[in-house]
């Protein structure tokens, strides 16, 4: 399947679907009719779509089941009164269809996507979960951090100057630059919004009240965070998820997949990067407020922060020996240029782990700004939502705002993941 | 007068212009025809390039002069072997025009642009002369400094996300993205070609020899080069220039324009400002070579260290000023926004020259890379050029050289200005 470049413009076809109309839609896409088998009376549809933006519909005929995801024109959470493009889609088919050229086992399969609709068709993934679901609950995933880290290092070096040429990345880049709604909404909330009274804000009151307003006045945390703000407008190193938090992931104990790259666009690696980190210890912070018995969930917690341990060297594992295979034959892209250390791989060696050291600093500041924005800002995740004593909860939710505030004002001093582990106990 | 977006494609139209052909192509813009004065049989022509890549023509009529600079489809130093698009007139053009919305006090006037002959025609500048060449006379111009940290400070910061709001940044980044060519030339001379042995590099031998090697076998000097070309091919910040050198200046003692600026595409802050301060600093270390009796030019070194300085102060306190001035009302870019300092002005003066601390340390990466490839690699400069003793002219470059190393190694750990004079001094 290839991609259009250019969302299309907003058309009269669109509509949205109900769990009435979608099956007589889908009863049009021969390879759907085929993959639900049966005849249309026979599907059965139901909407299930519990983020913030979009329907999703779960289609089942006699043979099989198929997704459906389409887009409405405004932000399904707040309403009409927040109008959303429904050129996201486009850019979320044209993520997914670079996604799997690098990494196909860890992003769902296409069948069809109707760009006038702003709907994707794809594979029922079944029996996935929702990654921090399971992690709320206490799952061990064995493979998740190995699958998340080699999904991270390929979707992100085969699209950015390690592996394309600059001409090649530019054009690409231009074919995202549009999705700046979506980025809207990244600069504001991420960014902007937990360090003034925005009204959306919210936190755990009174026991936040303090934290909160110190971090208003927090010069240093402020100009972390706007340079962090600094990068993610200005540094389009590769195409980037742009939303890779626990709830974008689906997962069993085998399998773990990437869903819903929307946000996509030409930015920061260490965003991605440092989204999935920031939401895994928010995962683990979480989880005391989880227990029903002190210390029930201490062994879950130390696998958690394992976890973050083996992604972070798999990321790190992965990307780096992609940018050592490159050879003058294979030149790859255009900086870290084999052609710079033909009789000297050592000094090869030595840069790309210098730039993966700007990477990892670039990752854990931007972990930083992803956990505040959760627990100050709109945005909160279920790990802290779902505690429902608010002094339990403010306690965890403490320790995080103060881990994260230490990530981002020491993103270049921490030399391993190690050593913020050792952070994240301490706090 | 405002500009096409796109560049036209290269059509047959296209003719390179003669001194004798040129006169009865200007007759055709009214325009020019009543700047220039009489009738066509009294212009007179000729042509000046001295640059690398474009014709330029100055015609001279009995009431005015007009300068006339035509792209070629390739380098005109070396050639129709390498072919060079047309399109870099329309860049150029583009940038001419936005540049002077903002500093068009130093900026030549344009007064036609022909898309399709890759022309502009603009404002003679009389009796201007190219910086590189004045400062290797040791003239001083009280001025230039002051008038060059404006045009950096205000082209600059209008075009980042200090000032404009994302949506609008990013499609002006989309107009100058397929000037890929131009970049390329940077990409390759700037940032790889003087670190492994490339066909053309040159360096005066076999007296720089020695460290010619060294600089290929440097770790961390290279590990530093390449993450500034992983800037330059990422950071997206503003929209520079991209190739300020002392020749892309013309001067008077009163006066100062900044000219040529066809390699303009969305960049990173210091890449401007870094060149500009490299080929100052290329000035100061020639000044010696070209003594008659010794110690001659030891005042106008100081001289030179001295504006240097001078146009990083006013550089400074400008864009300072610039993102001080917005407010609520006018909240400018997206990016340390004023509603982040309602009520703390003082949070919003320490985040700014935290973003000015980063710029800092970009441009003297950048201007170390500056300095090293003129030495180096292909393309050289007059200022150590015209030094016609070999012992002599290679001592100034060892001296820049050893400078340069150090401004990249040391880049974040220079805190002033005066600092880095110091370290000139020493080397």
């Amino acid at each position: 399947m290839t991609a259009r470049l250019k969302p299309a413009e907003e058309k009269k076809e669109y509509y949205a679907l109900t769990p009435d109309s979608i099956c007589g839609y889908l009863a049009g896409y021969k390879s759907v009719a085929s993959r639900l088998g049966g005849s249309v009376s026979q599907w059965q549809a139901k909407e299930v779509g519990d983020g913030n933006l979009n329907l999703v519909f779960i289609v089942e005929g006699p043979k099989g089941a198929v997704v459906v995801k389409q887009a409405l024109p405004y932000v399904r959470l707040v309403g009409e009164s927040w109008p959303l493009p429904l050129s996201r889609a486009h850019y979320e088919h044209l993520a997914l269809v670079e996604q799997s050229k690098h990494a196909s086992e860890y992003v769902p399969e296409i069948y069809e996507y109707d760009e006038a609709m702003a709907l994707t068709v794809m594979e029922y993934l079944s029996p996935h979960i929702i990654l921090r679901k399971g992690l709320i609950k206490a799952v061990r995933y064995p493979h998740m951090a190995d699958h998340l880290g080699k999904f991270l290092a390929r979707t992100l070096f085969f699209t950015s100057d390690l592996h394309l040429p600059a001409p090649e990345k530019k054009r690409r880049i231009s074919y995202f630059l549009d999705n700046t709604a979506m980025c809207k909404i990244t600069e504001d909330l991420v960014f902007d919004e937990p360090y003034f009274d925005a009204p959306m804000n919210r936190h755990t009151s009174p026991q936040l009240d303090d934290i909160a307003q110190a971090f208003k006045k927090d010069a240093r945390l402020k100009s972390a965070v706007q340079d962090m703000k600094w990068r993610f407008l200005n540094n389009a190193e590769a195409l980037i998820h742009g939303d890779l938090h626990t709830g974008s992931v689906m997962v069993t104990e085998e399998d773990t997949r990437v869903i819903d790259p929307e946000f996509a666009f030409y930015g920061p690696i260490g965003f991605d990067v440092g989204a999935i980190i920031a939401n895994l210890f928010m995962a683990y912070f979480s989880q005391s407020g989880h227990e029903k018995s002190q210390g029930e969930r201490a062994q879950y917690s130390d696998w958690l922060l394992d976890q973050i341990q083996v992604l972070w060297a798999v990321f790190e594992h992965e990307i780096f020996s992609l940018v050592m295979k490159r050879n003058e034959k294979n030149p790859g892209g255009d900086v870290y240029s084999p052609r710079l250390f033909k009789d000297a791989p050592s000094l090869a060696e030595i840069t790309a782990k210098d730039r993966i050291q700007k990477i990892w600093a670039d990752s854990l500041g931007f972990a930083g700004c992803k956990i505040i924005r959760r627990i100050l800002g709109l945005a909160h995740v279920e790990d802290f939502e779902s505690i429902e004593n608010p002094d339990t909860r403010s306690s965890c939710e403490k320790r995080a705002l103060a881990f994260a505030r230490r990530l981002l004002l020491d993103r270049e001093q921490f030399s391993s993941m190690n050593d913020v582990v050792e952070a994240a106990h301490e706090n």
